[in-house]
């Protein structure tokens, strides 16, 4: 197990690859799914975004936690392919959510004693 | 900037937030938004899902960066309750991705030589 | 019974009403929903859009008949409030709809003998 | 012009055809995309409503009116596959509209004179 990437590797490195997949990096959109949404342009990512965040709904629905995790995991997946066209990082996102995450700590006051 | 946690520890410090706010550890739907959240049941944060995906949809073809990330988090944060709610964590998702990125990894046959 | 208008009335009737609440016809965003909605452009009904359409899905899953009902007539109201946005009408899309309706009748090939 | 069905017909007529092609009644999924979504079950036809409803968010936020029409054709017919699953009709959703649309007139206070 030594050799798996923390979870912030794996944002990152998914986000790598995606990058090295751009049309304007060299990037096959004959040969690559990722390549092929970021050369069709913008409505192509985000029909799959609302398409998985269906998806997802109704995986929950469902109550399958396998579909529930696979479901998520398309969602993001294809979040992280938006983020790129827009020369953004997942990094970015959870610099956010820090930000959010320190409000909200501010806010509801001192939840968490040791923090 | 050594106080800041890396980005693994940020989506596993929100989802231990979130755990936290559940109703049945003693969450409290009228002081926390997420507790109301998970009070009220899955379809009040798939709503949201719904939702937010499609505010970020219009965030991308605005093309406005700071919305675009905002919009991500809120989405990814929703993600986050539904997962509480299903007793998963992002962790869950992340190894799936990590999983997909191997798959893909050898499929798309070692396009990053130095791996 | 005689008084009720016909099915294609009701879709004219109430988009005739959204007209009434345009801002630039005299709606009042502080006294109607819709001239809210109107007022604060295109983002406010399309994100209801993404909303219904989610909420219709849940209801699907769910299979309670008066909610998925309900929820159907909340996405096509909130579709009327943003075809009046464009200038748009109900019967511009009952239009396109018979349109594939005959299209597909050629390509489906006479399966109704007497039409 | 005096051949086309009024606006009530075109609804009534397409979910007429739609229920010729349930594979209860005879559709067959090799032969009709419809008999196919049908034949899959709900999970295939919600998930189209989820993508139109996204792909008419992205139409609307580019303001060309004869992609909104035809988008909102496309969700609609995805409503009416929907509805005819669940052994509901489009005058169902209408008649709601339409209640609603009195409701509305009543709480709104006579802003028709003339009705």
């Amino acid at each position: 197990m030594t050799d798996l990437p923390s979870a912030a590797d794996i944002l990152a490195r998914v986000a790598d690859t995606i990058d090295t997949r751009r049309p304007d990096r060299g990037g096959d959109p004959a040969a690559s799914y990722v390549a092929k949404l970021l050369a069709k342009g913008p409505d192509s990512f985000l029909k799959k975004i609302g398409e998985e965040a269906t998806e997802l709904v109704m995986a929950a629905k469902d109550g399958v936690p396998d579909r529930i995790v696979g479901e998520t995991a398309d969602l993001w997946f294809h979040c992280l392919v938006m983020l790129a066209h827009y020369n953004l990082r997942p990094e970015d996102v959870l610099a956010e959510l820090a930000r959010r995450e320190g409000l909200s700590g501010l806010e509801e006051k001192a939840r968490r004693p040791a923090d």
